[in-house]
């Protein structure tokens, strides 16, 4: 296969060429030589758990040694893979708790959304009354770190899920404990000799899911708002096109935002410019990728460069003085590939150190200096680079992003009759989806994969799911897809059906939604659980969907399983890891609906992908419009 | 092979027999089946840590779709292990600290051991004065269950280890944090794109199984002495002939002294005695088998069964009314071995169901009642043993076990001449170890592995070191091993030196001691770590050593890291999925020396394994008789 054709990103094909010419390896190169991967691993039958395997089920050996079957094996390793998605997100959201601890009036680190962290004190029982917002931020701090490690209890955000939920959930004995023991259970009991039950395993698969999803993601996206702001609309643009040639280029990769917002206002350091200027260059030119690219374009509309699978060709545009990392989705292959240009790879969490990088260790007791020091080493790095190397392609798009929960309710009180209707709410949503104006909302999320076209599935499903008024929000490597194919721009509505684009019209939105990163998944679940009581009614009952069609990590796997867990269906464009358990796939993609309302499908043709949704939502449809129906009469829930 | 050449037990011949004419599976025909296992997995190059995969590693694709490289791959596989096997040993740890927060006067779980209970909550600084021991009981329960989860600081027990081992393991930074927090750490950082460094991958690894030694096992080990009681010597049996032609037997296996600890007490019960009558028995026969063996002859002289290799065994008796199991080296398969037979199998954990079992989920809250159900159930099964099937092979060796660290003190204490030392020390210890009439002393620890044949590294290695006048202490299934071949007795001295039998003479001792269970091998770094303190010296000075002839689990991987990082030398008798990284190999078998003092040795052959310890204890001697001379002007520290 040519390797172009594995990308439909203009930008990427040309630096691919180039990459070829300059004698690069990227990640389109490795991909080649793994077409024929090992069917065991793929099929998640091969064990080793223990010191007397690697044992792999066939025909002949249908049981490991110690007996394990192929549903068993199955169930551990799907376990295991939540368990680290689960650890990712929240060991994330672990250091941004960490970050508030030390927010300070005069710090580094200061409280920027007030109202968020009162309403939180509030929930969480801390007294606010009279008290300095410092103190209340160090508090509320304190007790969300508790729920990484508490001895006692279960999490306590689940309490913002509808109540049905709430108590599906407690019946099910599925109610997550502190985040990190969760973790510890599930490698506890996929150690050989514990759980051989795939029920019990996909069971605990479940709890420590939504420990992911509605503790750590949740503390995740909600701190870092308090800490750096809750995103607001705002203009950007995405593609490697926003690398410019005149200027100090720095990519910003990784995941925390802890970091990027320091390098954010070291960057726009007037010392550090006039350093830039001094070295012949125009200025400093911020770009981000991956989910640390997410957050920057949400909060400040710093230029996406690219995803997840752009990171080395962004190196390969020659013109990349600097490229800033701290954890997850970064390829160790970055340091080879900044090795054949003039780029400096610095590496900065002790958690995700990568041999041949630079490695300048992050501290946020000493944040802003730090970050000086980084854009620093950056911005000297400009002389060295090699003009006669550059090519910066040129396709970029605009898009409008910053949709957090708040940004979309803000939105929506644009069509609120405000002499009849309260501001503030979802109803107007609500209303949307109950007309059928609306006929449901999608969240299109996950990573790009090279077992599928770069973007093809992201870029196909959305545009499939808006043509059928069905609106999209979008996190992660998905937000970078809709942002680079230009389905963030408000022009997009162009691509809707009727119904979306007359709400786009009035609502004044894209038809495609930025909500965030990866973490920020949880905004969905913040988005569809609003909308849910306020309609009465359980999240399973709506008319929406997650999907992933470029799923990749671990992290998918725990954020497919929380989504599930909530009620709300999942549709994978990837098959994952379990084909080789019949019960497996029997509990993902049918027991679970009973269980929790929703499942797993898996369609790998990105169209039929997109057309199974459709179907999946129209069936909703019917349920969601008899249940309105029957609730006519019932006061509405506020 | 013929199977039975895979074991040196001829109860385990005899037994492989009769599975054999009645069609029963069992490990060794499985294991047959598994003869040429996947060589990525043997070497450690698969990854499988995200969707893009599986990649392994080969000349053609020396590196993975993400750039991971063959030592990023064999390091995140090691680090994976050692955080599977430190839940493992610390999520008991933790169920055993709940049920002390549980304990009370007239409940089911009581104070045994109020001293240990005392001095612990000293070292914690919990008030203990005027208070009732079951408030300081509680008290301390809650500080132990927040070494699993505290936001801050590093793990307290710690500070038991020599002073210039704290101080190394500050200077190299892996002194572990809260235990979940440690292994939630190792789930993110090899979570694809984090860390690409097999240095730090290691570092990490070490931090985390400290957590597991020092902190989680210990906790486990000093909890269930304080509930339990501290074992102390007595003398047992051990081998598939302690099973009873005309008695009910129960096997008792897994880990966690909470439930076999009621079931010791309900087995004694009037009225189920009198049940076991009611149904023809001459009363209940109970056995142990694996761990859970280990803790019931440790505290009560039950009698071993067996080890992990003969759980299926000892259902093919025919003989055993119910195997009662919990957590941990418990076959999925013995569901189908019991249905062969008259046998139930018991499962009673949440953390580990298996399929086909029969559950009765045991919870501390109603102990004692849930335990005589249990015991109940199986004595009613009595009359549906088929006689016709029954095979009790006979040999059995008795034994001599119960050598807590206080035992060993309390022995030792027989040789001290009270006019000039004081009683209760390490003292004739080390004065044995200074003088070379004992030349070392070696843990042999750890499972046993399919790869190798049963029983026979153990035994070999144990033998050569006592006839080399290295006295050996021995845990989990190497304790098993040791008692099956009569290596606990007393009488076993006259395979032993003359230095070693001298000693075992004077104090009174079997020349190998029964230490407990796999989570006990903390007692090992007590020993150590107290004579080293009392030597004044690091305990990577003295003359001993870690062995684990035939490991196979998760958790003996985070053993030997531990072991390692505290300065042991452990020794190994199968190879650890590393072999595909250079990298690992140096750093696990050299590198590791220059780090922390220690480092691992790998031998296949039992008594090359042998030979290698005995040369390197004999090596460690020269710098520790150096040292000894160095210091003989020194005043001992107390």
């Amino acid at each position: 296969m040519d390797k172009k054709a594995m990308t439909i990103d203009l930008n990427s094909q040309i630096l691919l060429d180039k990459a070829e010419k300059e004698g690069v390896e990227t990640m389109y190169d490795r991909a080649q030589g793994f077409k024929n991967q090992c069917g065991f691993g793929l099929k998640g039958i091969c064990c080793r758990n223990c010191g007397m395997g690697p044992c792999r089920i066939t025909p002949k050996t249908p049981r490991g040694i110690c007996g394990a079957d192929e549903h068993t094996i199955v169930g551990r390793n799907f376990a295991r893979m939540v368990a680290a998605g689960t650890a990712a997100h929240s060991d994330h959201a672990r250091d941004i708790a960490h970050t508030m601890a030390l927010s300070s009036r005069d710090g580094n680190y200061t409280i920027k959304d007030e109202v968020k962290l009162i309403n939180l004190a509030k929930e969480w029982d801390v007294e606010t009354e009279g008290r300095d917002i410092y103190d209340i931020a160090h508090e509320v701090a304190d007790v969300a770190l508790m729920e990484f490690g508490k001895p006692h209890g279960v999490a306590r955000l689940l309490k913002r899920a509808p109540k049905q939920r709430q108590e599906l959930w407690n019946k099910l004995g599925i109610e997550p404990r502190a985040i990190d023991r969760e973790i510890a259970t599930i490698m506890h009991s996929t150690h050989i000799g514990c759980t051989g039950d795939i029920d019990s395993l996909m069971q605990m698969s479940m709890r420590t899911a939504l420990a992911d999803g509605w503790v750590g993601s949740m503390i995740g996206t909600i701190f870092s708002d308090i800490l750096f702001g809750t995103p607001t609309v705002r203009n950007s643009e995405a593609n490697l096109g926003v690398l410019e040639e005149n200027k100090v280029n720095i990519i910003l990769h990784g995941h925390e935002p802890s970091l990027s917002e320091m390098i954010v206002l070291a960057s726009e350091d007037p010392e550090l410019v006039e350093l830039a200027k001094s070295v012949g260059a125009d200025g400093i030119n911020l770009a981000g990728m991956c989910c640390t690219g997410n957050e920057v374009i949400m909060r400040h509309g710093v230029r996406t460069a690219g995803d997840f699978h752009q990171q080395e060709l962004a190196l390969v545009t020659g013109a990349v003085e600097a490229m800033i990392v701290d954890v997850q989705c970064i390829f160790p292959a970055l340091p080879r590939v900044a090795d054949c240009y003039h780029t400096k790879f610095i590496t900065t969490s002790p958690k995700a150190k990568i041999a041949g990088s630079t490695y300048m260790e992050f501290k946020e007791e000493d944040a802003f200096n730090i970050a000086k020091d980084i854009v620093r080493s950056a911005v000297l790095n400009f002389p060295n680079r090699d003009k006669s190397k550059v090519l910066i392609p040129e396709h970029k798009a605009s898009s409008t992003v910053g949709y957090s929960t708040e940004a979309i309710v803000g939105q929506l009180d644009r069509v609120v009759n405000s002499q009849i209707d309260p501001a503030g709410t979802v109803k107007p949503l609500a209303d949307c989806l109950k007309s059928g104006v609306l006929r449901g909302a999608v969240g299109v999320v996950g990573c790009n994969n090279a077992k599928g076209v770069s973007n093809l599935a992201h870029t196909t499903v959305m545009k499939e799911l808006i043509k059928n008024d069905i609106i999209v929000v979008t996190t992660g490597c998905g937000a970078s897809a809709a942002g680079k194919f230009g389905l963030l721009n408000k022009d997009a509505k162009k691509y809707a059906g009727k119904g979306l684009a007359t709400v786009c019209e009035l609502v004044d939105i894209p038809p495609v939604l930025h909500l965030g990163s990866c973490v920020d998944c949880s905004r969905i679940l913040e988005v569809v659980g609003e909308t849910a009581k306020y309609l009465g009614m359980d999240s399973s009952d709506l008319p929406v969907a997650g999907v992933a069609p470029e799923w990749m990590s671990e992290k998918a796997v725990a954020i497919g399983t929380y989504v599930v867990a909530t009620g709300i269906d999942v549709y994978l464009g990837i098959m994952p890891p379990v084909g080789g358990s019949e019960r497996a796939v029997e509990i993902l993609t049918k027991e679970m609906e009973d269980m929790v309302g929703a499942k797993f499908i898996v369609e790998e043709d990105p169209v039929k992908l997109a057309h199974k949704i459709i179907e999946g939502i129209e069936k909703k449809r019917v349920h969601f419009e008899a249940l309105v129906e029957e609730k006519m009469l019932q006061p509405a829930e506020a």
